[in-house]
């Protein structure tokens, strides 16, 4: 059983888990798989994954069968575990849980030589509706506090297959990174009474320097404080804390500028290694006026080094203001 | 010049730094130069580096000659400036300040071929004692209100120099993540009237499964709720807040603690790249109760991936009893 474990200076949660070590390439160095092994996650090798949890897939097919063009599976090496109690224990200083959860993999496509920004408008919103779906059914589960949606895309990136997939992970507890998030922003809306991420909005499509693009419904700006180079924010125009409860038609939208902004950012920067986050409200709030939910874009172009891991501290080589200008001048 | 920003949301600074870019291997992909190319830190090419700071050399050696064999020199390539004033300003949310600072290089030696851990414990000790040097000197200077030591050792660990340095920035605000470690110790001691790494050693020598080594002054263990495998953290045994106020003969113990534990984790994990930083308390604190400080020690052997980034959420395959367990008895 994989275990939670706080660490009990600054309260920051970490997974403890060996399962993780057995995936592909183990866990020091993961390896894109191309070419020889069979890749899981294409079409005709469902058999090779653990069951299906859901797929997009004409009526009638077989469950575990090709004809599918998203599918969501188990994690075959998961993080965490989704069966068992949640027992919290702790001993001195030293506060720990089951390590429960749930940890899935989304295939974005049957196609292995297909990346996500290379589908379809209507097939990358097939995904985020995916995203979406799963969201609305682990909510149900009373354990859960959060759920993360996130794509390693590339090995420098973290991801151990080539194939084109994202990943969701459900927690007990809400992490840190969000939690201090929405510390920020509540802090802000006690003393204001304005939504600090629609205030950002606000001035940077104003000021406009930061602003990559944009459309009826979304913005895509390099922060103000960006960490790493030609790091992009995606976020509603319209307040929203809760990314599973867009309407239908947004998807699209929220598709079409992802596919957009990806489109940039590979001509930019040759196709770079890359992550994105969706950070959301947690499970148990329901609408939140303080905090607005967005996306975090971040192509891995540079090594992160003592310095930024051992004081939260980045060095920033490129201003925003030029990632900003370069992506908006490159081809979506 | 460079310039501070602060997240309007969370509070984290960042440095945006052109600067940077320029410095070999670009700012994307730092490389190790190896042979080819004249490295700047050998003895015999001091006209390579920025004229030194200060050096261990024997007396009446002129300055930036050989002879020295610990040399400290302006980062040819800072990420912040030293020379002119403090200027804060804000602009709707946006905070700034310029990007003032510090940044040195410690060359730990003039010997191409070796590393740190390679050199005598009087030569650690040199080292250690030069970071002493630096911060006392540089903490004379009212515009500094922090500064990190570090060791970024191989290019995974985002090097981009071969020969064996450390470097330190000196930084006018205390970065966010000593700034947590501090928040939590103090509310710690707001509650209990001591000092939570006081309370961790306590807990952690008399349980002894988490301990890699300790000497009289001096513990190394493998933290409960580590991020990365084979994570350690060498910690003072005694209480102290300040890394620069050990007496003298402590940089010794520490030296001989230091190389130790770096030939078990080579002998480990057989030679990783790796980070270190020391966390010491603010320049402007002095010898407080609740902070303890100490180094952490971090070898670079998974990727971190989007959900680290995007939660600050860890998943470590390694549990730290088993990373101790390794590490005990390992061959120092």
């Amino acid at each position: 059983m994989p275990e939670l474990r706080r660490d009990p200076i600054i309260g920051r949660w970490v997974i403890i888990s060996t399962e993780r070590s057995r995936r592909p390439g183990g866990a020091p160095s993961p390896r894109e798989t191309q070419g020889s092994v069979p890749c899981p996650f294409c079409a005709g090798n469902e058999d090779k994954t653990p069951a299906e949890i859901m797929a997009f897939a004409p009526k009638g097919r077989p469950a575990n069968a090709p004809g599918w063009w998203v599918r969501v599976v188990p994690n075959k090496y998961p993080a965490l575990q989704i069966e068992g109690d949640l027992h919290r224990t702790g001993e001195d200083l030293f506060d720990k849980m089951d390590g429960l959860g749930a940890h899935e993999v989304i295939i974005e496509t049957e196609d292995h030589s297909r990346r996500l920004e290379d589908l379809d408008e209507s097939r990358v919103r097939d995904v985020l509706w995916a995203y979406r779906d799963r969201i609305l059914d682990l909510k149900k589960d009373p354990r859960f506090e959060y759920i993360l949606v996130f794509k390693n895309n590339g090995s420098a990136a973290g991801a151990s297959l080539a194939h084109a997939h994202s990943q969701l992970i459900a927690t007990p507890m809400v992490p840190i990174r969000v939690k201090q998030e929405l510390r920020g922003a509540e802090e802000y809306f006690e003393q204001k009474g304005r939504c600090i991420y629609c205030d950002i909005l606000r001035a940077e499509t104003e000021k406009k320097e930061r602003i990559v693009e944009m459309n009826e419904d979304f913005v895509v700006l390099a922060p103000f404080a960006s960490r790493f180079p030609f790091e992009t924010w995606i976020l509603p125009r319209h307040h929203g804390s809760d990314y599973a409860s867009l309407s239908e038609e947004k998807y699209l939208s929220l598709a079409r500028i992802l596919k957009s902004v990806l489109g940039r950012m590979n001509g930019v920067l040759d196709n770079p290694a890359y992550n994105f986050v969706i950070h959301s409200e947690p499970l148990k709030s329901h609408g939140v006026a303080h905090y607005h939910w967005h996306i975090e874009l971040m192509p891995k172009i540079v090594h992160t080094a003592g310095f930024e891991w051992g004081a939260g501290f980045y060095i920033n080589p490129t201003p925003p203001e030029q990632a900003a200008l370069y992506l908006r001048e490159a081809k979506p």
